[in-house]
């Protein structure tokens, strides 16, 4: 049980209403996992105390001690600065002054802790045991609320100067197009995320003039329209709901094909609760990305669907405590 | 002079008409120079044959052997198998198959060879000690006959699944725009080379109402018109003038802008031929750069000028030795 390769690791997936935790091997398998609820309250400082109490709780559970694992990796919003092992800006969690997580942390347990944005450990973890096939170069976007991503290259994730990189929600994708929360116009967030899909949909219904979509005709009575809806009425030939989701399609042929030019990832995994329309939209996006990638990787860059759900970012500060551990 | 620090470091940049060489200390200083004509006859067969001849010779010339240096490096064009030293399609030099040139090198001189794309070398080499001032997030643009580029991140080169990164020249800027030489609609490319730049003056002069500008007459009277003198006029404040560039800075603001959303550089560097108009281009790029930059970022991105001119390319094979040979 002490030899190093079998001992585990502890991944962490900290978010604004729960922080989820696991303990996997090292193939990043889970072998348990739960979670705890994320305390808010008094400018969020207990959140870290309720996580470092819940491991230590689980260890005694499963009688296993600090010695059974090489370390402890960690998912966070915000601005994670990698070096410091600090948070910022991670207003969900009412976090005000830089947190400092990994001291925190490695006092507790006296194991090599490693922590990342969650939207990169996610793309580290769809990378390696998701739709990514452990493939060296793969982008991750999570079409949800807004529009997100993280991008491998060469099994490394890439932060940027000001650990800012992965911005593909923020690509302008139209000159003079809506403006966008950022400030900016013509985001890809705007007609991608579930809000932009379902923003296009009512502006595009006012111009629709056929009355057999069933679409148009829930937004014109006020009904509450939603992604899954539009989505579920275009696989229907809904003649309105398919020129919405096509429009949406077209949009991400054109971010993601020219992510593909800059990057050339093998494979671009979509994400976050848009990509539950599934294979219908894969097959969309690649066929409309075609028209946007340079010759030389036409045939070779496949968008596909995220397979490890909420278990992404787990897996992926498992991936991250291995691929730390390596450079050292 | 045989302490590991004090010893020096070949330097190769391979290109279709010479071939450039330096030898060059650990800090990057060229203490030597020359070049060779490149002789694509025979399916370019012999050109490794004089590149390890003219090394030979230089050696002797300095009295220096192989134990004063602790490694070559070299750029090539073509698609270069960085794991296996060897490059294919590099079809201005006229080579037909995968060449051995790690093999060939190593066994001349005994000494770690690395070898990578040009575009690539040219990229670390302004990012070492060009306008990216060893900034560790640099991203390099050359604009010339065609546009290519160079992606730094964390230090290293970014590659690619199929060694195809940084084809910025073909990042779609207008969906229905030009047909590029690569198929695709709206590059980058056909706005903001040189040949791009031409071709846009010539098609906006019909368009262009107001005879006071001397570039319409130029065109209208059939004279032969070109890059300098387009940023020459525009900096004289002809009309036409003006507003091809301002449109080709317009174009490179989108398209650099989401290159900067995406990975995140603190430095945009512009070589190449174009990037001779200087700071008149730098400026208006930057502004127009602006609109399209994620807030977070918008007053830390730079876009500079290359300053390395042809050593940019030797200088690169330098750090790429170093890079290596610290990885091992």
């Amino acid at each position: 049980m002490n030899e190093v390769l079998d001992k585990k690791i502890i991944g962490i997936d900290l978010g604004g209403t729960s922080a989820k935790f696991a303990i996997l091997n090292q193939q990043g398998k889970i072998q348990e996992k739960w979670s705890i609820k994320t305390d808010t309250s008094n400018d969020g400082q207990l959140i870290v105390h309720d996580i470092i109490e819940s491991i230590k709780q689980q260890l005694e559970l499963s009688e296993l001690s600090t010695e059974d694992f090489i370390g402890i990796g960690m998912g966070s919003p915000g601005t994670v600065n990698q070096a410091n092992g600090t948070v910022t800006g991670a207003y969900n969690l009412n976090w005000k002054n830089p947190q400092p997580i990994r001291q925190q942390i490695e006092l507790a347990f006296g194991l090599p802790f490693f922590i990342d944005n969650d939207a990169n450990l996610a793309a580290l973890g769809e990378q390696w045991l998701g739709a990514g096939n452990n493939e060296p170069d793969v982008v991750f976007v999570t079409l949800g609320t807004g529009v997100g991503g993280g991008l491998v290259s060469d099994k490394n994730v890439l932060r940027g100067a000001m650990d800012a990189a992965g911005e593909i929600g923020h690509l302008t994708i139209e000159i003079n197009g809506y403006t966008c929360t950022c400030g900016k116009k013509g985001c890809l967030e705007q007609y991608t995320s579930a809000t932009g899909i379902e923003r296009m949909a009512r502006d595009m219904a006012d111009a629709f003039k056929n009355d057999s979509s069933l679409l148009k005709k829930k937004i014109e009575n006020g009904k509450t329209i939603d992604t899954k809806m539009i989505f579920d009425l275009a696989k229907e030939n809904d003649k309105l709901a398919n020129k919405v989701v096509d429009r949406a399609a077209v949009y991400l042929g054109i971010a993601l094909g020219n992510v593909a030019n800059l990057l050339n990832p093998s494979t671009i995994v979509l994400g976050g609760g848009v990509s539950k329309a599934g294979q219908f939209l894969a097959e969309k996006v690649n066929k409309e990305m075609q028209h946007f990638l340079f010759p030389t990787i036409r045939e070779y860059t496949k968008v596909r669907i995220a397979e490890l759900g909420n278990d992404a970012g787990v897996i992926g500060a498992a991936s991250l405590v291995l691929n730390e551990l390596l450079k050292k």
